[in-house]
């Protein structure tokens, strides 16, 4: 009965923190990791502040995993694409259009996971996830490489150099000036620029061939 | 006399607070930002940690300030080389080659710069240093654009995708893991071999014509 009533407390617990983990991305899609403070959080769960404290030390270590959860979703929806079956210029094309579009459509999480200031918590997650987009840029490049699609030496570096290009591009049009400017219906780029721009510029920086030189100059 | 008085107490305080930040600086220099605390700075400085806290309120202004002086220099050395004169892809080129040589001779420097986790005070000035450093590329990408040189439609966001290709071009190379490998003497990436990828994948991305494409490809 013991060990029943400790899996029960195991299952509720999980629960919770499965709770105050959606509560804290639902906070941080709103208003950025600025407006994630431990006791408005603790006041949308429900619970007290103290009870907050059981499950996260503090707000940096609940941020951490916040931008893990969020930043794993946009990794395993780029891997999709930059995955799938068709020619790697293609791929890498659609996996930059996927990104951009999905940061534009989320702006406020999107610019609180790729340059909001923040905890160094979050920083050093923020190492770790853009190794782990880089790697994935680095699978293609190679496959690319091998069928003469692209034309690079340091496929690692050059998958860092994409990687950084993303983000900086969207950091921009993502900012909460941007935003501003958009509300007030002041000039703004739109999607589709930046998304083509991003394109065009990281599939030259790879020596992309033909057709796509065409296609996206 | 009170007035002389008051003015000589500002310069010594002036004095006192450089003195501060030469000594925060090199300390960050030697180890990132992780050993710059206010305790082991004031026994640098051969002050009271009291006495730090009176110039600087904590922690995060001063590891900010201390990132601003750095990172202007790199500024303002990036600037001298893209204003210089000649024709804009040479100019590119041999920024971007200053600019991997300067972080590669002070790598725990520009680690720290760059990317290491820090403080939110640093991340906002590492926005408002990145978009300083894109002003320098909007400037000579426009200019080369006039002259046939590039070939881009949204110099802006183009200019924000070179910030983050050679931000991130650097954090892999310079990041202590890769120290740790060159100390040892295991396989990493020289110098010469990242300026060159930089360069490649910069020239390239934003349209740069010939004779870049043969001296850089």
């Amino acid at each position: 009965m013991a060990y029943r009533t400790t899996l029960a407390r195991q299952d509720r617990d999980l629960e919770l923190r499965q709770r105050i983990l959606d509560c804290a991305l639902t906070r941080v899609a709103d208003g950025g990791f600025a407006v994630l403070t431990m006791q408005a959080l603790a006041e949308d769960v429900g619970i007290a502040t103290g009870s907050l404290y059981r499950h996260f030390r503090g707000k940096g270590e609940l941020a951490a995993e916040v931008f893990a959860r969020a930043s794993q979703i946009e990794v395993d929806a780029l891997a999709a694409v930059l995955r799938a079956p068709g020619q790697p210029v293609a791929r890498l094309a659609a996996g930059l259009e996927q990104f951009a579009a999905r940061a534009w459509h989320s702006r406020r999480l999107a610019f609180a996971l790729i340059a909001e200031p923040v905890e160094p918590e979050v920083d050093e997650q923020r190492l770790l996830y853009r190794e782990a987009y880089a790697e994935l840029f680095v699978e293609l490049l190679e496959e690319g490489v091998r069928a003469g699609a692209f034309h690079i030496e340091q496929v690692a570096l050059s998958a860092a150099c994409l990687v950084g290009a993303i983000a900086e591009a969207l950091v921009g049009p993502l900012s909460p000036p941007a935003r501003a400017a958009r509300e007030q219906g002041r000039p703004s780029l739109e999607l589709e620029q930046v998304s083509r721009t991003l394109t065009t510029f990281c599939l030259r920086a790879v020596g992309a061939s033909l057709p796509a030189e065409e296609t996206y100059q």
